[in-house]
């Protein structure tokens, strides 16, 4: 916790990208190599949801595919084109669409940029505690404990 | 409950907006006539928070100022200029800028559009059980209870 005072309001691009890397176990953190997350609602202590404005150079995915046990997520494109893979396939998502990813369906997505410039987007996740990450195209799962998140084998052994 | 299937993406803008009026008293409704809504989370099955694409036409407000007690907000402006104004006094908020409303802290915050052409703006809200809202500037309370929001004057009578 610091004492600095809180904005009025903020040019999100403006706010200084996250500085912590992927968690992602070695083999899979190149994936989203240089994706930048501007965390927008913590800046005005926000607690019940973040919102990032998140930023993938072309050949650059927002995550692995996964899906959530309990927080739900939302992402609205900003700039440039974006591909949405979930299990009903491919989907392209340009400026001004939307989508949601309700807790609990299994329902893996991720958004991989396969275009020549950049996209920009915003994403929202609720914080709802006791949350597990799946990710159904790989050996991994993640588990929200009271430390962060463990990036764990699916057998429960950790990387 | 409707069996609908959720789509993969959405055109925001080709949402429906929200059909039901304002649930303010009429002598507060006429400041926020105009105003147009479109939810982008609930046709996906989004439960922990709500995400609206709001449009404000010249001279009309996004509600009464207004804080919540359990509720965190966050705006991010795409088109047009709107005034935000708090405790702290007026914020001209242009696209591409964001703020947020932490609950709690009992600092009434609103927009305002005096500009010539429309603000269009993304909204965000978990929807914590327990909220009150309380607007401080003017005598109206408003407390969701298990059949939505009463609205009532703070003595706790209805309007």
């Amino acid at each position: 916790m610091t004492d600095t005072p809180r904005p009025n309001a903020l040019e999100a691009l403006a706010v200084a990208p996250r500085a912590r890397p992927s968690i992602y176990p070695p083999q899979f953190a190149q994936r989203v190599a240089g994706r930048e997350k501007r965390a927008l609602g913590d800046p005005f202590g926000l607690k019940n949801f973040g919102v990032n404005l998140t930023r993938l150079p072309p050949g650059c995915q927002s995550a692995l595919r996964h899906t959530h046990a309990t927080q739900d997520e939302f992402v609205y494109v900003l700039e440039g084109t974006a591909i949405l893979i979930t299990d009903e396939g491919e989907t392209e998502l340009r400026p001004g669409m939307c989508a949601g990813f309700p807790a609990g369906t299994g329902n893996g997505h991720h958004l991989v940029n396969r275009g020549a410039e950049a996209v920009l987007y915003l994403e929202v996740g609720d914080r709802t505690p006791g949350d597990t990450v799946i990710y159904p195209d790989e050996d991994l799962m993640a588990v929200l404990g009271p430390d962060g998140w463990a990036m764990l084998h699916k057998d429960g052994t950790p990387y």
